[in-house]
């Protein structure tokens, strides 16, 4: 592998994983480009392709890419980097800029653990490979476990938030935050009873990073899915 | 909540999250104490506490101090702190001693990768939780997620390894890696398609820091699965 001057990240326009990856892009204000990759085996979304954005299937020379067969993946610096929060430290170790983790060392545990909750505790258990095994009942198991874990990330947002999830700095918790947001709305959980989250995600959609890098706005983001 | 001089463990004696602490405890020199926690509701796994070890039930008292009702759960410098990996770079980034990261950026982040492709692509699809939810057909579906999830993690480790995950220092990724496989021979995994997993982990077996911390010497270890 060659050393690249621009980071490649192979994603997939909803996958929340890959979302995390582009915001702290957008934080960091470095550009990259983006390969998209088709996780559904029945290549149902592979119509959504077209010719200005080649999105490849999950092939073998994926699977080389990422062993996991999961988005994301990135080529950067000569190697290649999966795992969304490994990913984002490796930005905030190497690269300038807007800092994506606090200074504060109780801070900075803080932002871990709620990122941490996100990555390790809900996220995992709608991953595709998961909700594929589930079958009929994902709705029903994916609400489920977004919901547990919502109940246990709102009183620690309660406790942690100013204006973002750790005080008033934006960090790696918040760029976890809003992509499990959206999948809540996608498997239709009922937010009401979580109203800092609620509030957390409305602030920060508003900010440009997280425009610029939402699913409704990627190269391979479907026509009618498009805002 | 009071700064203590000790940090608090609540865990388990077999959670190999708690284990993950406990390994990085020992390899900083740390001392610590330890309140088991009974994550197992019908009381089961009570009647192995003693008064030496006195063992917490999943009382409202600890859904305050973990509002997810996993372990490990760490009282540190007048903090709480869940989450094993915001715990361990809390302990890397704030004590002296043995580094549980590389130096060099790139294998840090490899380092990361690896502790989260266990922490998030393998252990939460064995939770307590979600194992309680998928009831009859368990070990089958722990067999496969982990047996996926090894798939990938053993090209990756062919790369990355030298005498431990990492080239030739412990990190993080070792902490997480030996744990897995206790999870992985309890689940009954063929390892024998896995030789640099099954190479590294009987190599850290070896280790002092590893020995310490094994789920069969803890306090609330019941006598017939004591070493």
């Amino acid at each position: 592998m060659t050393t690249q001057t621009k980071p490649v990240l192979h994603g997939y326009f909803r996958s929340s994983c890959s979302w995390r990856v582009r915001i702290a892009f957008a934080l960091k204000g470095i550009e990259y480009d983006q390969v998209p990759v088709n996780l559904i085996k029945d290549g149902g979304q592979q119509s959504h392709s077209d010719a200005a954005s080649p999105m490849i299937k999950l092939t073998d020379q994926y699977k080389a890419l990422n062993p996991m067969q999961q988005v994301p993946a990135v080529n950067i610096d000569g190697i290649t980097l999966s795992q969304s929060l490994a990913i984002i430290q490796y930005l905030e170790e190497t690269r300038p800029g807007r800092r994506l983790l606090p200074v504060d060392p109780k801070k900075r545990a803080q932002a871990r653990m709620i990122s941490d909750i996100i990555a390790s505790g809900i996220q995992p258990l709608q991953n595709l490979s998961v909700i594929q095994k589930i079958g009929a009942e994902k709705l029903q198991w994916s609400q489920h476990f977004i919901t547990k874990g919502f109940e246990a990330l709102e009183p620690i947002l309660k406790q942690t938030a100013g204006t973002y999830c750790v005080g008033d700095e934006i960090s790696m918790a918040d760029i976890c935050l809003v992509p499990q947001v959206y999948n809540a709305e996608r498997f239709k959980v009922d937010l009401s009873k979580f109203p800092t989250i609620k509030r957390l995600n409305e602030t920060l959609l508003k900010l440009e990073e997280f425009k610029v890098s939402h699913p409704s706005c990627q190269p391979d983001t479907p026509p009618d899915l498009q805002a």
